[in-house]
C-alpha cells in the first residue's frame, strides 16, 4: 500500500487508528479455547467488529511465536483474513543485515504479505536497505519509544549536541522517501513529537502508547499531525481486551468507535 | 548452561567454534529437497558431523522464519537433535518491551529450550530484562557488529567521549552477570577488540565475521581471549556449505577440524 492508498483510507475513515492483535491465550474469552484456533478465531472477530474504524492492524510477532507453528499458523490465517484494503504492521523489531534481513522480509513481505515491519536502527543502513527494495513496502523504524529506559540509549546526548534518536532520525530519512519509511515515535513524549515532527515533516508515524501507556491521543494529534495526517495510533489492550466475555467483538467495536470519534475530530482540527 | 559448564566444554573439545545453521533451501545439496523436511535433514547431518567439534550451534532464525510454520517445526526438530551439553543461540536480534519480550523469552528460552538469545539494545534494560529473569540463560546484545553501517550510530561520539558502543558495554555490564549477559563483537574490528575487552574483561563475545566476511582468527584470539577463554567464533557458511553434494557432512567435518586445530593452538596459546 502507497502512502496516497493510506492517507485515502484515513479520510473515508475518518481514523487512524491503529489495532494492536496482541492475541494472548491467557487473556482471551475462555469460550475461545474450545476452538480448532483460538488466536485466529478471536482475531476474526475483532476483525469483523473494527474493520470499517481501524485503517491499519499490527500483529504483534512475540505472541504468535512463543506458540511455535501452530502460532505462525493463526498469523498467517490472520494475514489472510485481513481486508486489502487495510494496511498491515509486522510489529517484529528486526534489525540484522545482508542476507539475513533479505530472508526477513521474504518472510515478512512475500510469505505474509504485510505492508511493512518494523525495525531496530542500532546496526545501521544495512539493516534497513533490504526492506526499501520493495516497492509500496514500509520500514517502519524505532526512534524514541515510549519505555522507561529510552533514556539508556535512545536519549543520550551525541558529541555533536543532537540526542541519538535524532541522529537516526536525521540520518534514515536520507535512506528512502517518506513513501517507504515510518517512524516509532511513543505517545508519552507529546512534547518531544513536535521536535521529531519538524525534523521528520512529512513521515508517518506509528505511535504506540495512547491508553494503557498513558498518552494523550489529544496532545499527540495536535503536536504531530501533518497535512498526510502523518500518524497511526495503536491501540491494543484496550481495544481488543475491552470485554472478557463471547460479546468481546462488540465491546472492542464499542472501544473503537470512541476512539475513531475522538480522531474524526482532531482529523478536522488539524490535518492541515 | 552456565559460564562454567561452558568453559569446560571448550576445554574437553579444545574448541570455541559455534556453528552457524543459516539453511537455506537455495544452497543445501539438491538430493535434501526430496526428503519430507530437508532443512532438518540438512541440520541433523551437519550437527552429526560436527558435534565433537563445536560448542555451540547458532541457528538464524530468519531462515527457519522465511519458511513459515513448517521452518519453525524444522527449527523445533533440529533444537531436540542438538545434544544437550552443546551451547544455542537463537539468532533472532529481537528488541522489544515489557510484555512482547516476555513472550519472546518464552518462545525461544521455554518453547524451543535456546540457552541464550541475540538482542538489540537500542529499547535499554526494558528490552532485555525479562531475558535475564531465566536462570542459567543468557542474553547476548549487539555491541560493535562488522558490518559498514555499524557507523551510522553504534560507532558515533557520545558527549561524554565514548562511542556509543561502549556505553552500551558499560551500561548494560551493570543489568546482570558475566553469568548472563554476551556480546556480539565483529571479528572485523580485531584491533578495537582490545579496548572492549577492557571494558568487559569476564564477558563471553560471540563473534561472527571470521572467514566469509573476512576477521582473522588468530587476530580476535590473541586480542580478545580471557581465562574463561570468552569467546564463541562463529562460522556458518564456511562451514555448512563446504560441498554442493551428498559428501556435505564429510566436507563440513573437514571445515570445521581446519578451524578446530587452530583455536587448539590459540587455546594453549592465550587462554590464560
Amino acid at each position: 500500500m502507497n502512502r496516497l492508498q493510506l492517507f485515502q483510507q484515513i479520510k473515508s475513515k475518518n481514523s487512524y487508528l491503529c489495532v494492536g492483535l496482541d492475541t494472548d491465550l491467557h487473556k482471551i474469552p475462555k469460550h475461545l479455547l474450545n476452538e480448532p484456533d483460538p488466536v485466529f478465531e478471536f482475531n476474526k472477530q475483532i476483525i469483523d467488529a473494527t474493520a470499517d474504524l481501524a485503517v491499519a492492524y499490527k500483529p504483534n510477532l512475540a505472541f504468535y511465536e512463543s506458540l511455535g507453528p501452530k502460532g505462525w499458523e493463526s498469523l498467517a490465517k490472520t494475514m489472510d483474513y485481513i481486508p486489502d484494503d487495510i494496511f498491515t504492521i509486522a510489529d517484529a523489531k528486526r534489525g540484522d543485515i545482508g542476507n539475513t534481513s533479505n530472508m526477513y522480509a521474504r518472510a515478512f513481505f512475500e510469505e505474509l504479505n504485510f505492508d511493512s515491519i518494523t525495525l531496530s536502527p542500532y546496526m545501521g543502513v544495512d539493516s534497513v536497505a533490504p526492506y526499501l527494495a520493495y516497492k509500496d513496502k514500509w520500514a517502519i523504524i524505532l526512534a524514541l519509544t515510549s519505555n522507561e529506559s529510552s533514556k539508556d540509549f535512545e536519549q543520550q546526548d551525541l558529541a555533536t549536541g543532537e540526542k541519538l534518536f535524532e541522529k537516526v532520525l536525521k540520518t534514515s530519512k536520507s535512506w528512502a522517501t517518506a513513501e517507504q519509511i515510518m517512524y516509532v515515535v511513543g505517545a508519552t513524549k507529546a512534547q518531544e513529537l513536535i521536535g521529531i515532527r519538524e525534523i521528520v515533516p512529512d513521515h508517518f508515524f506509528l505511535v504506540p502508547g495512547v491508553g494503557a501507556q498513558g498518552g494523550s491521543l489529544k496532545e499527540v494529534s495536535k503536536n504531530a499531525m501533518n497535512d498526510h495526517c502523518g500518524l497511526l495510533i495503536n491501540s491494543s489492550r484496550g481495544i481488543i481486551y475491552s470485554s472478557p466475555d463471547r460479546d468481546f467483538g462488540k465491546a472492542a467495536r464499542k472501544s473503537a468507535v470512541a476512539v475513531q470519534q475522538e480522531m474524526a475530530e482532531y482529523l478536522s482540527r488539524y490535518c492541515k
